[in-house]
């Protein structure tokens, strides 16, 4: 098998309004926002243990200052000793590491630190209260809980700076949190960590009509932005189904991918400037706001996937593209993996310019769809196909994209890559095709237990290690396949009827 | 006025042959290449000079093993004490730092080091010819000049590997050498350092019809990916006027911008993966093919756009996009700035996701082209216009794009943005309308001495620069602003009769 690079941080599952609320405490009537907050991050205080996360696995690899340490071995001690290289290569593969113990190094909150925090803060940001905290200290998969007794709500990069610059000096631990959308842990503590969460820090700065360049704070929500942007003619290069909790800042340190990826392209290419805080409290300002700026190294891009281990993401600015108002979707059946790949191409090709999402699901995924959620249906006819695929064009002009669009799939039909398909006659029925890919990861919920796997892998090669896993699973999971195909990104997922260590073991 | 961030580091001027063949020594029949090779590049061995070139001037900058020395403070030193924000700032502004003068602390090649190199990589590619070596010391412009005694053509990462750790154990200094195509003097030798020309490492990995992902060697010019992608059906997300010897290594060094950046971004996001050889002779293997990639930080955006300071970069992995075949250029008059940028947007809006460049150039800048290069006429009736846009779409549909860009023009006309225009009505008057454009260095350099400025700036304020330099010349100068509207990428270029300390006195 081709050599695997999981890249499990990626924020999925429904906007659904009615899943989203299943995480907030419904007791909670002052939960820590309108959505609980928190991204994927392993951010480091001066000696803090940095979590690499391998599938189910959480693994543990030494921090130090923000350099990493494996092996007793930092980064930095790996350059100076000319080992850039093979620091690299540990870096990615954390599950060589042990299994992760309290540092007892780190220092334990005590009640001057809270009146330290009260002081710089105020009373209302410093939440010692259990509902608030249960919730903070819960993932929204309920696989991770950490029993922080403290989480802090920064207004500015100013407190977010004191509290670091406190904590470094005090060896507390902390955890940055942003939406608390990710699907690996990352964003909640692994023992007793302070919590920072980012969800009041929601301004938008500034936003220039000619260059399209949006600067605002890192706990601005996605779809917020969204909207904000849509009001300006604008869209945001990033969507995707956690847009409704997620934050920008936890996007941007976990460079997350989602549907637009495949039109638009990653952060790297989107983000022009990022505002940080480093574990010692010092702000580094790299908020440019240029489509090009070659002024010295740009280090911001460290910080864009690096999930809080070099410092907090407090500012983003991103470019973003005018709003284009003619949509099409079409939801495709093609009976092999191959087809599915060809057509990718010709759609890359006789689409273009205007093709804007390019998802895939396999019929194993359809099945749960159909079975666990409500009101969803297949619109195509029962026949049952191995393949899915949703095609999103987004151009300028209605009459001449429908057409593209139809000339594209009638080609797609003589050439044998479809056996079927249908094409969204309005808003309505285009939000019931997407309702049936972003509804994946809400039906896996219904249907059990679930192991996710988000992993980039050439195209070619991507559907192999689905069927590798039925292959070694057999009857004992149900594996389904969907994603990014336009990305060469994947959708794993083991579905079981509960968490059960003799499931995994057949796997892993 | 806005800060300016000088960004001197792109390649620009004519493809045009007769142009670049002055760059060739017309009495060498061994010239280093099919064309002189170069990138700007100040590479650091052990304890090298770094240079940071603002506009004309040199400055120096020490560096030690990759981190950046200013005023005897290293960038680690700076992140030790916790002054990152600092380092960052520094960086950007070597007008501060001291005028270079050689370290003597280097050593001077001697018979030794000429037999080792032999020994590495035979006799043919370790060149001492005097006629070579003034090809290769000499910049493109004729502005800077160094006095190498040697000239070293690797063929593998291996010998590049191999050179710098021999350079770095003789603490000799280097100068990675591409096309040789920078107009700032970073491609060439200060004083005598080694040049390690990278023009026979220029072999193209593989290509993934699939995915678009190609993988080659550094030396690789670019036209020649251009041709070789567009047999495969595919192009280059990027296009500069020095394609013709520019070498990819360089680009990505140098973080070029080009022609298509407005359509396609920026090469970070089209870079996937780099290998790079460190001062010390290891290599750092980062040659991804994935879309996506969240294994670790992601270190090969360092290496983009950092001149070679940190390593010479070997091999580059690259996203390209397929070929759409329905291409049409307009070139429109403007009367002012502020219609320039309205149109800009509208552009933007109503051509989306076909617009492929955004060129403009000013009357100045036309009358140059008009006056000095051979069989250029203005496609306009010759009323003098204050402002030319030029503006190409690329789309999948022949049809469908020319009514969308003639629906365009007209809104344009209609709307008062475009005083007058023309819209190419084959492939060689749209040939002719760019030739307007890329002939604009070509004109200059025929004009006389020039001084010339590669500068990002917020596209609202772009041509402010522009005209406060008209007025603090008057006379003593003929300044023009061309450039890439689309990216806020400004060509300012102060053309004189000859080279002389007096103009540019009148506005550094």
């Amino acid at each position: 098998m081709e050599r695997v690079r999981a890249s499990n941080r990626l924020l999925r599952y429904s906007s659904n309004k009615s899943l989203l609320d299943r995480r907030l405490n419904p007791s909670s009537q002052n939960s820590i926002h309108n959505s609980p907050s928190g991204y994927s991050h392993g951010f480091v205080n001066k000696c803090r243990d940095f979590h690499l996360y391998n599938g189910n696995h959480k693994w543990s690899v030494q921090t130090c200052f923000g350099f990493l340490r494996y092996r007793g071995e930092t980064f930095r001690d790996s350059v100076e000793r000319g080992c850039l290289e093979k620091a690299f290569r540990c870096r990615g593969f954390g599950s060589l590491a042990a299994k992760v113990e309290r540092n007892p190094s780190f220092s334990t909150l005590n009640a001057d630190d809270i009146s330290y925090f009260k002081g710089v803060l105020g009373e209302k940001t410093v939440v010692q209260e259990e509902e608030r905290l249960a919730i903070a200290n819960t993932d929204w998969m309920h696989k991770y809980k950490g029993s922080s007794k403290l989480l802090l709500q920064p207004q500015s990069t100013e407190e977010v700076s004191q509290i670091l610059k406190y904590c470094n000096s005090r060896c507390l631990a902390v955890v940055p949190q942003g939406g608390n959308t990710g699907l690996v842990g990352g964003s909640v503590p692994v023992f007793d960590e302070v919590i920072i969460n980012m969800s009041l820090m929601n301004n938008i700065i500034s936003f220039d009509q000619v260059s399209g360049i949006l600067v605002c704070e890192a706990g601005c929500i996605l779809e917020n932005l969204i909207t904000f942007l849509d009001n300006q003619g604008f869209i945001m290069p990033l969507d995707l189904g956690a847009k409704g909790s997620c934050q920008i800042g936890g996007n941007v340190s976990t460079n997350a991918g989602g549907l637009r990826l495949v039109r638009y392209g990653s952060l790297h290419g989107n983000v022009l400037g990022i505002e940080a805080v480093l574990a010692d409290g010092n702000v580094i300002n790299m908020l440019g706001t240029l489509r090009k700026d070659n002024t010295g190294y740009d280090l911001k891009h460290l910080f864009i996937g690096s999930e809080g281990s070099l410092g907090i993401v407090t500012k983003v600015s991103i470019l973003t593209p005018p709003k284009l108002f003619s949509v099409n979707v079409a939801f495709l059946a093609c009976q092999d993996y191959f087809s599915c790949q060809k057509l990718l191409v010709e759609a890359k090709r006789k689409l273009g310019e205007i093709l804007s999402a390019f998802e895939f699901l396999d019929s194993q995924s359809l099945d749960l769809v159909l079975n666990h959620l409500d009101g969803v249906r297949n619109p195509l006819p029962p026949t049952m196909h191995n393949f899915y695929i949703l095609i999103e064009t987004t151009g300028s002009d209605e009459t001449y994209d429908r057409q593209k669009l139809e000339a594209f799939l009638l080609y797609a039909m003589e050439a044998g890559l479809v056996s079927d398909g249908a094409l969204a006659q309005d808003i309505s029925q285009a939000s019931s095709f997407w309702r049936i890919r972003e509804g994946v990861p809400e039906a896996l919920m219904k249907a059990g237990a679930v192991y996710k796997y988000d992993l980039s892998l050439p195209v070619e090669k991507m559907y192999d290690l689905v069927e590798e896993m039925r292959k070694r699973l057999s009857d004992s999971a149900n594996v389904v396949g969907y994603g990014h195909l336009g990305d060469g990104n994947l959708h794993l997922n083991i579905s079981a009827p509960q968490y059960d260590d003799r499931v995994s073991s057949l796997y892993l």
